[in-house]
């Protein structure tokens, strides 16, 4: 390889002073002002941190070699980088940003790092569950657009642990995927299912991120709940949860994931819904009603609210592509 | 594992307004001062950072995407973290801040991700590079501190690449460390060796640290220069290294290294010198001399800096291990 010319500003005698600003200078050469601003504000406040806590080359190394175990636990099936972005409480805030909710629709919550991408599609009533230990509950659901209409043919991804609080794909020895499923709502909005009632889990706390929640004297644990993720074409895509109510962790999840309109209740079938869904008289029932929000209004909504915080912090921004770069004009 | 007792601050209802204070409060609980401290300032910066960008969960994700890549093409001789906080000017900065230098002293750079353990130790006057291909040059250098007195008995780690800019490591096929070596100064402060005139070359490149350059438009190049690090109890940690001048990446340093003060020329030996050190009349020779300075002394300037940074920045800290923390009495 061939040395390439060179067209940089100087860049000798870097001090503790003018080296952000330099590092700002050389990031921003690509012609991608989206980019540019990302990695002027990235190195701004990595910088910064590095200077309010006048951080030393021992906790720097430790910091940098954390770091390294965090990618090298992950794998196909682990994203402990996702783990660490939710007990950090940034994977809620960039869902709160590029998702926001007007007031009567479904809010969202952290997908987690147990997501994957090839559950078996089910009709509805059928169980997405095969643990036999665990407590058998019907869930009932409806999506409709903020003025009740249903919608229909919305993909749902539904996902949670087994009895135990594991993820199939925590099994080594998994044979087919378990717990987890993908449906289609009906003309009516209408999807149902049997599944068992979901138990509060620890999260993965064997690699880093467990470390660091003890150094932080944070526990592990997540309240127990049913994943859901929605997804058509012409709608905000959703990724949430709903949780069920008076766990013991319900104030305290490990990864900011309970919001008080996700938190919800069993009920007991009755003879006439045992009767027509098939369980037994007595079963825990979850009925649900999901509201989507079109894709044009969440984009709306989302332009709006950018230019709005960003007016508050002072920040003289224009949008490309719906995403906020310096207004240098 | 059961539950463990619940006792943090009321987290349900998490916005983008509420969740710093929030996860700030969770992070605080485990009696530590300084990592509290670290951990405010870092959740902080993190929340700011996606508030600022309006980032995207199509970003965030990116991101995570290659912060898992960047752990996982780490290994034993190859440090991907060290490489991309060394291109985000984070390394320098930190190097800075812990090992202050009074005038007169010699001045860091980066360490840079090729250090390791294992070198041989040589006595004066061996050569450390058994590259053929290499322009043969002759070292020799002195330590004293900022007052002249020599100082002996110095570990000195010396590291450079070989004739084609790749350090031993960087091969497979690696039978043992070449290019690298151990030296201990003499009463006098001296010590020299042979090696061969540094090159440029390009940091390692075929990782996402060198796909994230490419895409910020930057080169990858590093000037030519030969890495030194100088340990001796009771003196301060110095990690250096001494630069070619005129180096047509001299003004541009993929990872922000170069100090003027440790731009260096070769001389030609003179027929004296080479009798003197067993080399050709006429070879390369580079003559330095390194001022190393006390560790109470780094101590207390870095303390010193310390507060008056902090002061500057209008945060009201005690030093604690000579570390920050907030003085919240």
């Amino acid at each position: 390889m061939e040395p390439t010319k060179v067209n940089v500003p100087p860049m000798k005698d870097l001090t503790i002073d003018n080296i952000t600003e330099n590092t700002v200078l050389i990031n921003s050469q690509s012609g991608d002002q989206r980019l540019a601003y990302l990695m002027e504000r990235l190195v701004t406040h990595l910088h910064d941190f590095a200077r309010e806590t006048r951080l030393s080359t021992k906790e720097w190394m430790a910091a940098l070699n954390f770091l390294v175990r965090v990618g090298q636990v992950s794998s196909d099936v682990r994203h402990e980088f996702i783990l660490l972005s939710d007990i950090l409480g940034l994977s809620l805030l960039v869902d709160a940003i590029d998702h926001p909710k007007p007031p009567s629709s479904t809010e969202g919550s952290v997908l987690g790092p147990f997501h994957t991408h090839d559950p078996p599609t089910i009709p509805s009533g059928s169980s997405m569950s095969s643990d036999p230990s665990g407590e058998p509950c019907l869930v009932i659901c409806t999506i409709t657009d903020v003025h009740h209409t249903p919608i229909s043919n919305v993909k749902i991804d539904i996902w949670e642990t087994d009895s135990t609080g594991h993820y199939d794909v925590q099994y080594k020895d998994m044979e087919r995927p378990d717990g987890r499923c993908v449906m289609r709502s009906d003309e009516r909005g209408v999807f149902w299912f049997k599944a068992i009632v979901p138990v509060p889990y620890p999260i993965p706390h064997d690699g880093p991120v467990g470390e660091l929640l003890e150094m932080l004297g944070r526990h592990c644990w997540r309240p127990a709940h049913m994943h859901f993720m929605f997804e058509k074409e012409g709608w905000d895509h959703l990724i949430t949860a709903l949780y069920i109510r008076n766990d013991p962790y319900e104030t305290s999840d490990a990864v900011f994931g309970v919001k008080q309109s996700l938190i919800v209740d069993f009920m007991k079938a009755t003879k006439e819904e045992a009767e027509k869904y098939g369980v037994k008289e007595g079963t825990k029932v979850l009925k649900h009603h999901f509201v989507l929000v079109g894709a044009r209004e969440t984009e709306e909504l989302r332009d709006r609210n950018a230019l709005e915080a960003m007016g508050k912090l002072g920040r003289k921004v224009k949008l490309i592509d719906h995403l906020p770069v310096p207004d240098v004009d």
